[in-house]
Formats: C-alpha cells, structure tokens, sequence
C-alpha cells in the first residue's frame, strides 16, 4: 500500500494517476450490494478499470463473497428486507478483515426508512460516504451553503463553499469518514483536509446509476490507496475526467454512457494531469 | 398544462414538438414499477427526455416515491408478490393525488395470473393503455382484424384496420382509458378519436425492453399534456421516430439502442414535421 | 432438426453457420433463469441472433413460460430462494416436454451453497454445462491440467491439455452432457468427442455477463440442432468470433459490448469459414 496523509489538491493528478495503475495491476475485488437498476453498469464500471466485481445478495451467500473481497459497496438504492439482510452480513464480514468499505445513501432525502437506517451504517465507521447535496443534508442534518452543489446539470459555476466546507468537515470528523459530496463541484473532505474538482460534464447526470457507479469506483481505489481521502478524491476525479472526455466524443446520453466506459478504461497520467482542475 | 382535445393527425407532429420541449423544461418525476430486465434502460430513457425516474419496489418505502410523483408507470413484467403490492400501494398514493398513471401489460398473452390481474388493473382508470396485439387481446377479449397488427420485425404493410379500430374505440370507451397499440402501425385510440403512426424500425423489435421503455415515455408524456391522447400519441409518434433516425446511424441491435437514446435526447420540431407518418 | 453426431471440428465453421441461419429463420424461444446483473444483457444477445427470450422467475408464473420455451437456461448467479424454487418448478415443465436445457453454475468456486445445488442440478441431465476452469474443478473435483483454461484476460498461450481433456471427457461420460469450458481457450467435449477454439479477445472478460450470455446462446442453439455437442461448439465458437471482430472495432470495454451485439447480429457464413481457429 502507498500513500500517506498529504494536502493533495496539486499532487491529486499524479496520485490519481498512480492509484489507477496499482488498480489495474492488483485487480481487487469489490462486493457490491447495490440496487436492481444500477448493477450491470455498476460491473461494467469497475471491470473497466480493472476490478473484479460481485453482486449477490442471497443471505446464504453473501458472507463467502465478502469474506474473499477487498472492500465492500453499500448501496441503499432500492432499499429492501433482503438487502438489509445482506448488509448486515456483509458489514460484519468485512469488518472482521478490517477493510474498508464505502456507504452510498441513495436518494435518503425522499425516504425516511432509508433516511433512519442510512444515519445508522454512518456510525459504522465506514471509510467513505459519497453522495450528493440533497442526501448530505439528509444525512447530517447540515444545511446552509450546500444549495450551491447541484448536479451537474446546472451551469457549472463557483459555488460559494465556505458553509458548505465548515459543515463538511464537521461531518466528516464526526464518522470519522471521508466525505464525496457529488455535484457541479465535487468536494471531498476528511475533517481537516478539503479538496474540490471542478471536472465533469452535465451529461453525467442523463445517465442513470452514474453516482452509485462513482461510490464503487471509490471502493476499488481504496483497496489500492491507504489514505481513504486520497482515494476518493482520485476516484472522483477519475470519473470526472472520464465524462468529459466522453462527452466530447458523444452524441447524447446513449452513446456517452457507452464511451464513458471506455475513457475510464484508457485514462492514463497525461489524461489526469491535463484536464484535472482541482483546488 | 396546455392541450384540448382535438383530432390531432395533421396537428400531431406539432403537438409533440410542444410536449417534448416541456418535458426538458419541467423535468416531471416519473416512478416506474417495472421489471428487471427493462429498469435501466427505462431510466435512461427518462433520463434523456429530461425526466427524472425512480424505481423502487420496496412496499415500506414505495409510498414516498409514489406521493412526489407526477406520473406512475405499473408495467407487469417479472410479475411478482412484491411488486404486486407495491403496486397497490403505489396507486392509491397517485389516485390520491388525482395525478395520471399507464398500465403496460407485458406478455400477459402468457400468463393467466398476469392477465387476471392486469383486467383488474385496466378497471381502475388508467389514463393510458400500452400493450401490442397480443396483449390487447387477451385484455380485452378483442379479435379479428387484430392479427394484421404484428411486431415491426415484420414488413410494414398497411393493415386492414377496419376492425381494429371499432375493437380498439370500445374497449377504449369501455375502460375510460386511452388504449395505444404498437405494432409495425402504431394505432391510439380513446373512444372517439382514432390516428395511426406508420413510422418506427423492425429493429425496435432487436432490443429487449423497448415497449416498456414506450410506456414510460407515455408516463412523462401525460406528466405536461392534460389530453391524455395527445399525450400517448405522442409518445409513439417519438420513439417511432427516434427509431427511424437510429436505424439509418446504426449497424445491428446493440448500436441501435445507444443511438436510439441519443435521438430521443436530440428530437427536434423538424424532426417531428420531416419524419412523422401519421393519419 | 438437423446434425447427426461427427467428428466436427475441420466442419465446425460450417455448421455453426447453418446453425445460426435456422436460428434467424425458426426464433427459438429461451427461457432464461438467470442473475439480475445479467437480464438484459442475455435477453438482448438472444434477440440478436433471432431468438425470443423470456426471464421471469416468479413461481406462479415460471410454469407458463417454461411450457412454452423451446429451451431452458439455468444460471445461478444470485442464488435466492425464489430462484431456485423457480428453476424446479421451470425443470419439471421442460423435462415433461423434453426440450433441452443448460446448466451455467456461475461462481460456484465461491459459494458452498450454489456449488452443492449446482451437483444436483447436473445430475439431471442437462443437455450442455458451460463454465469456467474455476467452476469446472468445484463442480468436477477434477485437477490436474485445468490451470492452463485461464480467463481470456491472459495471453492465449496454447495449454498442455491432456489432462483437461481427460478430466472433461470423464465428466461429460459422467453427468451425459456436453461440457463447454471457456478460457482462453474454450474446449467442449461430451464424452467421446472433443473440440477447441482458439478465437476470443481479452476484452470479452471487460465486460459483465459475458460468460452468462454464452450459455443464453447455447440454449439457442441447442434449439435447432439436435446434436448438443454441434450446437455448444457452434455457439461458443460464434461468441469468440463476434469477440474478434468486436474487438478489432472499439476502443474499449464500453464500445466493445455494443459493437459485440452487432457483430452476433451480422454473423454469416464467411466470417466463421475465416475466423475460426479450431482443432
């Protein structure tokens, strides 16, 4: 394992960079529970960058399947009495191993069974949490300031981060987890360490399954990358990267899902260095 | 919401022009109990006409979904028990709300069970019908003339419609609901007014989850047009469209669906007007 | 039905091109139990090469279907309880009816569950099994030789097969089917016969449900051609191909799965008698 705790921001391309290499050179396998919309793209995605993934969810299974991966995906989309079930196993697993595993809150702002079971797995001490404003304030009860971090369906424009910065990483501080809060900007936070990408592409968000894709893009890097915050960071900014490059070869939605596949897949350090736009 | 009820025909192009360039304006939420094998692709055809899907099925949490909805598609595909009740649940919140929903009765030519519950279903006041012929006739106990309306997998030939028609306006009366029947001729009816759409690919047929993907397109449709037969009309007048222009871009099946999702995000008024072969 | 029993492999090309011509003429219907991850994946691979696929597995309504199918498709990937009670009850209708079925026993080298399933399952005569290395030596027991079948992801290397060999044709005398076990090579045997091809590209392991879409094939196959060693051989020897040509036009795994249905939906008679390497 590589990596120890730095600022990053000017580093984050070079890092990136490296943690893509060691991807694909180690192959790690990642155990998804994920939801019934977003699994086959899910695969595809970290097959592309090198990963092995798999997706049961069969309570007699799912304990030898997270036994033998590296990290764990914990995916509330699609929040179900047999998915519970499989996340409790599964956690329990990955915790005796002590590896890491991330927790994407799915859309916790329109339900609030998710909302309730979501705060509970946050205390669980998972590596990372990657979601999107409206979840964050879900989550954390955190509010003002974060109305800047839409999707990137907006016009990207600088969003006044300073709020959203401070509850950040009070949140973060308070699990004890790195923070990957998607938007226009995506910013990631530890605690004491903060970190913006500017990359992206409003296409992103006419595809579906495009965020529960990045959280297990996340959790293939922090099998290669110790620093949990720079692991996010580089995988959000490998995805973001990735759709802007695909957006430029795309023709709408269909064909840039295909070709953003195909961007992760070939990203390599001229890529990262190049486009990266980080603060 | 515009639109009153009106012939439609010669106008239908035009009318569609408009329902489409409110969808992308006011991006209505769709909630899709739908089958596994069509949700992703579902989603991003949503997704590239500017509405936003959500697919739970869970029963303590589909409520949420259905009660910020505007719209509900109830497609009967891998029927099962929890999607039976999720359906329950999902319809009471959207009757509740006075807010339109599409029955899709998938292959219930097939299955008695499906069929059973799917005439129940077709009692309850959808605002829209989609089905081919196969399944309008197990639904409606309909029959002759409807043979002539077979998949687009087959050359396009003008079908003698003449019963067709008369079978399709009464069980369009008779259920209150506007009835769309695709097929190499796509025909909508609501009881008095009746247009046909001649556009559309055999290659549509290639594709798995195109008629469910159709559907959801009625779903939004009817979400920004409050005559619910402009609103289904079209939706197909679309997707045949997007058809047509996919199948001159593509080289087999599987480009096809990706270009067929970019020309749905693409379809413009000259599109409509060029393209469309509507009586 | 076509194909009596022969030594194959100088014919297989042009077998394998009769085969896929009646599967285009006749639309087999296939009814698949398979994973989630992989639904619509399989169904569009079968719709490319003609054939109608079918994917329910609710128990009520698993019967109807299976009645019906021209052939079965086992897999157990995401092995649950609704599975496999559907999988006995789409067994018993399609043995009534004796129509072939196929045994996929997805990563049944990870879950004790699914690998002592699996056992049963092949001893009820499936027409073919198809698998993986892995997945034959948890299903076999066998040894020796096999860690020469690695995934495509290697370089193809020409393995010491003489142990394989063996052990394959022991199991195919054993359980009366044909194995199919795909690699870097694929090799296919039932008992006294044998055949292997060499076509393929690493990329096909890019891409999730690859393996699963194989055995959909087969099934297909093994609908229009009554010698099941001719049909496994046809359709393995036809995904390897689609494979090469696939990947001799894409930039990576994205566009590699698009253009592979393409490649499946434009096989003819030339590309098998040039591509395939078989011995």
């Amino acid at each position: 394992m590589h990596g120890s705790p730095h600022a990053l921001a000017g580093d984050l391309p070079a890092v990136a960079a490296d943690v893509f290499a060691r991807l694909r050179e180690r192959a790690p396998r990642i155990h998804c529970i994920t939801n019934s919309v977003a699994q086959a793209f899910t695969a595809n995605i970290l097959l592309a960058v090198g990963a092995i993934p798999s997706m049961t969810i069969a309570p007699q299974e799912v304990a030898d399947f997270a036994a033998r991966a590296d990290a764990l995906l914990v995916n509330l989309g699609t929040f179900d009495a047999e998915r519970r079930a499989a996340i409790e196993i599964a956690l329990e697993k990955i915790s005796e191993g002590k590896r890491p595993w991330i927790l994407d809150p799915v859309l916790i702002d329109v339900s609030q069974p998710r909302a309730a079971y979501a705060r509970v797995l946050a205390g669980r001490k998972p590596a990372a949490i990657r979601l999107n404003a409206a979840e964050f304030l879900a989550l954390s009860g955190a509010g003002a300031g974060l109305e800047h971090f839409q999707a990137k369906r907006e016009p990207v424009r600088r969003p006044e981060t300073r709020h959203a910065k401070d509850a950040l990483a009070r949140f973060a501080a308070e699990t004890a987890s790195v923070i990957g809060l998607t938007g226009a900007t995506d910013i990631v936070g530890d605690g004491t360490r903060h970190i913006e990408i500017a990359n992206g592409h409003p296409l992103m968000n006419a595809v579906t399954a495009m965020g529960c894709a990045a959280s297990a893009l996340v959790a293939a890097c922090l099998c290669v990358e110790k620093d949990a915050f720079a692991a996010t960071a580089s995988a959000l900014l490998a995805f973001s990267v990735a759709g802007e490059i695909a957006a430029d070869m795309s023709k709408g939605p269909g064909s840039f899902a295909v070709v953003f596949i195909d961007a992760l897949h070939n990203l390599d350090r001229t890529m990262f260095i190049n486009r990266a736009r980080v603060s």
